[in-house]
């Protein structure tokens, strides 16, 4: 394993490992992934048209309702939609024709640091923070409500590393602020503290055109009206049902030509059916019809398809993650979003553990896997996430991060070129003998492999010598190291007191409210 | 999520988590899985063709050496290749011919328990445990050498858990056993203590012929020889080496129709080149080699084409796992190993951790899924793995078992039917209310989910009232548990006294040697 030879040389060539640091650093990476790999292919034609015409199915004989926005009701019954109070029921194929007749299939989400830009879409994955834990915790302070000094520490934190490209949404609930005034340092934060895409509040239709009025600011109205520069996370009320607030934001997003991110939560045997093909036709149904409701407000506007598939404990009935079935339905939307051709967003390295521990670890790449193989566009949920959403941590934020890496790497494919034949090595080096020093190897050796920077692979000696390490110790001083190191990137300060100046005139504007 | 009424009929039908505990038996699973998923297809026909080229040319420009066993050379030779010394080279295509001419694309191997007997090929998968560790570790006594007991406690827990289909084979070195007898004690515990299926000795070719001279009196001689009973696990000297021990190994399990199961161990940039097609198509020569070695020693004798790819830290040299690059060759040797229509073996729930960590799940599950996604019939080192292979945890070991039987249910696909497709749910439920208490839902509640024995998805309150456990506190009470309840399966007592008459008769016949 420690051949002298490559040893010795990497000493006289002085300092291999620095310059592997440096290649960590977010510069030298790209902003967003393309993905060189096919995506996995679960169902076949015939599956897929099933699963579609399931989804025809409920759409026209159970219906959708829009619950308390009577704009919203108008606009699919001008597109052809029956109306029954809140209730709308689409005739075979209309939803999907609407979506398709505009829906740009990939877009551009800039960022106000150009080289930050995302594409979502196409062969492009875009790798975000999780979102909305009301808790967060680290392996000194313990689990605690998060604060603004949390969510800025994420915002750190993702925009430190090069395999997060989005600086996410609510990162963590910052509950030391007014539930009504939360919005405004939550955006400010992404756009001060990062220089990376983020998304706006979603809670409710004004505070979305607030975060949109301060990408105005950022970026100028005429730049945010021709391009995308914000993404909203609006949830269904799954089963087939759209609250009038949540359906005023997708639209509020929409008019302004920002991109909302369409997302059923279906937990199987709550919030739809337990077998999993019911569950991803009705989670492709609502989130089609969300998608749809975007470009009857404003043609040819972004937006992404989500989905949220959970499984269920049948001891106790609480969701769990990690598990087969939602994998299955992954790797189907994958191929339903294809063909429906929208950007997808999926999830991310979710799980119900309480810590970062193996749990933690197996159920998270077990959602990221089918994530990432179903080829998905957007995945939230990245990084941090702990207990069902519930707790946003520092420790598993930077393991998380490590895996996003070795993602980002598996994207690139194998090379197949004369230099990756290694045929100069197999002639060079024989049978028998070790190509440590050999020529193809000192070429290669410093972009050969992905290394994941909190893995211990030292020798078990070794590894006791340093204190018998889990690597949740070692991802916590990683985090506090990275914050410490931590420099706030360059800002127009004539933007930034235009931004402060709007966010302090809406705070005086209302009285604090804490629900 | 808990909704009163499903909550309540659970009660009233008594005992739905008794019910569950019972699917949880080995008895009602399947004794091996059939993937009714298709395999990931990383690579397209050209690249496919350029690595099968690239090993022709490996094994024609370079050639492949057996040290030291001169029959195999001549059965080479006889076969139309050049020798030269040790060292072969093969006419392109040859050892492709030889290896498709005869090698059977599945085969039945038997237990001694017919309904335990596995498929290896084809759509089939089969777990295994981890293979070859000296120490083992447990979160009670520590990191320690293997010994007997151990070896036998491994045997015990993979027989009682129905998601791995095989006992296998040096669960881990019995280190308390002299060096020359171990192998007649590990076979022997394999016999006895499971009625799976399992691997025999391959540190000497005699050893080997007595592990199967073990199976002769547990099957009959005749019937050993017409059906496959065991698997040896012959590893390769990479690169492009085998020694006359392991050659004379693989020859004497398909001498007496078994399965020699040829693993080329490349850590890229050590034994083989550091870019991933290189070390790929070396592997896949390598292994064509010695496949085809068991058939010129007896064709249409069973065997399993294997790799072993593992990366390398640029930091210090030591091996890596759960890294993209090995997940890259993983997906492709799929392909390839399909292409020749052999059956491949590949591990598994690797990792590099010391301890059953975050990093140990995280590696372990990259490890898995490429695995189990390319296609690989036999999977070894399922369970248990630890430390680059150097050490076999009794937690790790519970909780891989877990992900295995997630893995079985995922290879299940997703059904495609009116049950599946739930629209008798969907229009009892309607637009907003809950699916919990559904005709749909109580019918397919019971069989709705996965769940993983040793995950919590309880509330936080509920988990710090059970004691704020770590998974691996969990897993340490399943395998003390498990352990405590096992029953010995039975035996015919006149097989039972031959297979001892025998080993004693083996171990008198020589004096004790511990290295």
């Amino acid at each position: 394993m420690s051949d002298p030879t490559i040893l010795e040389r990497r000493t006289r060539h002085g300092g291999r490992q620095s310059k592997h640091r440096a290649r960590g650093a977010a510069q030298s990476h790209p902003p967003y992934i393309t993905r060189r790999i096919p995506p996995y292919a679960l169902l076949d034609e015939e599956g897929l048209a099933a699963i579609e015409a399931l989804a025809d199915r409920i759409l026209e004989e159970v219906g959708f309702e829009i619950r308390g926005d009577e704009e919203a009701i108008q606009l699919f019954q001008s597109a052809g939609a029956r109306a029954d109070g809140w209730r709308l029921r689409f005739p075979k194929g209309l939803v999907r024709a609407i979506v398709q007749a505009s829906t740009p299939s990939q877009f551009i989400q800039h960022a106000r640091n150009p080289a930050r830009n995302v594409v979502i879409g196409g062969n492009h994955s875009v790798f975000s923070p999780a979102y909305g834990s009301p808790f967060v915790t680290d392996l000194e302070r313990g689990r605690r409500y998060g604060t603004l000094e949390d969510f800025q520490n994420f915002v750190k934190l993702a925009y430190l590393t090069p395999f997060l490209h989005h600086s996410g949404g609510t990162v963590c609930e910052p509950v030391d602020l007014p539930v009504n005034k939360r919005h405004l340092e939550m955006v400010y934060a992404h756009m001060r503290l990062s220089d990376k895409p983020f998304m706006g509040s979603v809670t409710t239709a004004a505070r979305a055109a607030d975060s949109i009025a301060l990408c105005r600011l950022l970026f100028g109205a005429a730049f945010v009206d021709k391009n995308c520069v914000i993404l909203g996370n609006v949830n269904v009320n799954s089963p087939l049902v759209l609250d009038g607030e949540a359906s005023r934001v997708i639209r509020t997003y929409a008019r302004a030509n920002q991109a909302p991110v369409c997302v059923p939560f279906i937990l199987g045997g709550a919030m739809g059916p337990v077998t999993t093909a019911g569950a991803l036709a009705q989670c492709f149904a609502e989130a089609m019809v969300c998608v749809a409701l975007g470009q009857l407000e404003r043609r040819g506007s972004p937006a992404i398809l989500g989905n949220f598939l959970s499984s269920m404990s049948l001891k106790s009935g609480a969701p769990t993650f990690g598990t087969p079935e939602p994998a299955l339905a992954y790797f189907a939307i994958g191929q339903l979003a294809r063909r429906l051709r929208v950007p997808l967003r999926c999830g991310g390295n979710l799980c119900a553990s309480k810590v970062p521990d193996a749990q933690a670890a197996y159920e998270s790449a077990n959602s990221m896997w089918p994530a990432f193989l179903c080829g998905a566009n957007f995945i939230l949920h990245a990084a941090g996430w702990l207990e069902g959403a519930l707790t946003m941590s520092y420790e598993k934020f930077i393991m998380d991060v490590d895996q996003c890496g070795a993602f980002q790497t598996l994207a690139n494919g194998m090379a197949l070129d004369d230099n990756a034949f290694a045929m100069d090595g197999f002639l060079e080096v024989g049978p028998g003998r070790h190509f440590l020093g050999s020529a193809h190897t000192m070429r290669n050796y410093e972009t050969a492999f992905y290394e994941f920077e909190n893995s211990d692979n030292n020798s078990y000696e070794q590894w006791l010598e340093e204190g018998s390490l889990d690597i949740k110790e070692r991802a916590l001083k990683t985090w506090k190291r990275r914050l410490r190191d931590y420099q706030l990137p360059p800002i127009d300060p004539a933007v930034d007191e235009a931004l402060r100046a709007f966010i302090e005139r809406e705070k005086a504007a209302s009285p604090d409210a804490w629900h």
